[in-house]
């Protein structure tokens, strides 16, 4: 079946309200050995695509992974992005802030993880939960001792910080690096379900924290939060995507199609030599027979 | 065939002549796709180690690759390590230092890098080239602006390196980070053929410097830089193993049942959960039973 990666992706200026987002869609596959061999298609393809990248050498490409607890984000990025090569992919994953990284601004932590140029970068967590988290949780806003100036030219600190995020997005953009965001949608009872085989598996029950149940209280302000979000950030040149992730299969091979479409779409070839760099070939050529060894 | 990997490992205190270690031996694959089932095997076991190390969180483990140029230090990188989870991964190349780098001690910019508890790093070259490639071109030394004192306490340079080094290793040692190191070793005639390679690839020659060429008069100061290294620092809890790499699939093999050995040696299990723990995952599950969604 054809992935049309358009169907997800949020159109920028759309407002965005979640229930009319379904979080589960007809299955893309049919087994699930026809599950695997789609999704490997799809990795050795983005395999090549990486390797041309890194010898391109012109662009960075910036992935980033949002959602509930137990979405699917760490498996995703397990199960698309395995088989690349870890020398042209860096995954950071963003927990709980450091005391120094909340003395600074907040997109400083995640700025010093971005991707270099013929790399891809994978944020698990991003700076988005700055406006998500922080703003469910309004208490974590005091620890960042921000000035005192509320409303500072007639705006709210959330399109402060959009706007913040906005212009970062673009300068990114600018100058060479491809933003990519995924927002992992599940509905609260496939979470539910989710969280507890995290109890009853012993092998994945370590995962699994009380604060993350108690979490469920605020699905619907965290809702909320993703939707205002989504609406002010989705831009042409940083999308999101907002993936139905009910069916972890489903969700990773509309990842990794995105991935792919956007991999694709950079038009990128091997280098061509310049007429000096020709003469340089020659030359070693020549020093290489001339000395065999 | 099996791969004793202790035939690779430099002993501690042993000198070292590099001429009696080989760059080939009898082939470990009988076809390409013994090869290949062999090879998949390591990896998948590789897969299911690093994720126990991830939960276990108590040990990093710490890859350094040192190899002459073309070595095949990418290939066993790309080869050995795809297919192992990224988010679990990180790979950092060590190129020329930067200026602000070279104002810092010899093991700054690589102690930046380090990996935390639960992860594999992978350095493609590391703080070793500061007693290779520098011990070769002496003029790199001028420019790390060291005190006037050489020969302090009457020993020189590249010994006191040696000291800061296997000082460094043993400190990470006892802090839970295990290290692997291995030294790529091909033959002149066998770069020679790599080099010509890749100046006839349309697809490599971006790869291809002069100054790789010319480094080749190098050879045997680099063996010797090598040698003293290499004897120098393999220690019990950060050996040294000498790769024979003129054929790259015997080199991944050898690379990759050493790595498999040294994770199997952990003898790592899924953390097991204290009785506060398993009360406050009884109490998880009555919650997510409650409220059902």
């Amino acid at each position: 079946m054809k992935i049309l990666c358009s169907d997800y992706r949020v159109k920028p200026g759309d407002t965005v309200q979640l229930q009319t987002w379904p979080t589960a869609v007809k299955r893309l596959y049919g087994s699930k050995s026809d599950y695997e061999a789609l999704l490997q298609t799809h990795v050795e393809e983005l395999q090549r695509l990486q390797s041309l990248l890194y010898a391109c050498n012109q662009y960075a490409i910036l992935i980033i992974f949002q959602g509930m607890d137990t979405a699917g984000k760490d498996g995703a990025i397990k199960h698309v992005m395995s088989g690349v090569n870890p020398q042209g992919c860096q995954v950071f994953s963003f927990k709980h802030p450091s005391a120094e990284e909340l003395e600074h601004d907040f997109l400083w932590r995640t700025t010093r993880c971005l991707p270099e140029r013929g790399l891809i970068g994978i944020f698990n967590r991003s700076y988005y939960e700055e406006v998500l988290i922080v703003r469910v949780h309004r208490e974590i806003l005091a620890a960042e001792h921000l000035p005192d100036e509320p409303g500072n030219a007639g705006t709210d600190i959330w399109t402060q910080r959009f706007r913040s995020i906005a212009d970062l997005e673009a300068h990114l953009h600018r100058n060479g690096t491809r933003i990519v965001k995924f927002f992992l949608h599940i509905g609260p009872e496939e979470q539910r379900r989710r969280l507890l085989e995290r109890i009853d598996n012993p092998h994945k029950n370590w995962k699994l924290s009380l604060a993350d149940v108690e979490e469920r209280r605020h699905w619907n302000e965290y809702l909320k939060a993703y939707e205002k979000c989504l609406a002010a950030t989705s831009t042409a040149h940083a999308p999101w995507y907002v993936v139905p992730a009910d069916d972890k299969k489903n969700a990773r091979l509309i990842v990794s199609s995105v991935l792919h479409e956007t991999l694709r779409g950079l038009k990128m070839s091997y280098p061509k030599l310049s007429a000096p760099q020709r003469r340089e070939l020659k030359k070693a050529r020549k020093l290489l027979n001339e000395r065999p060894s």
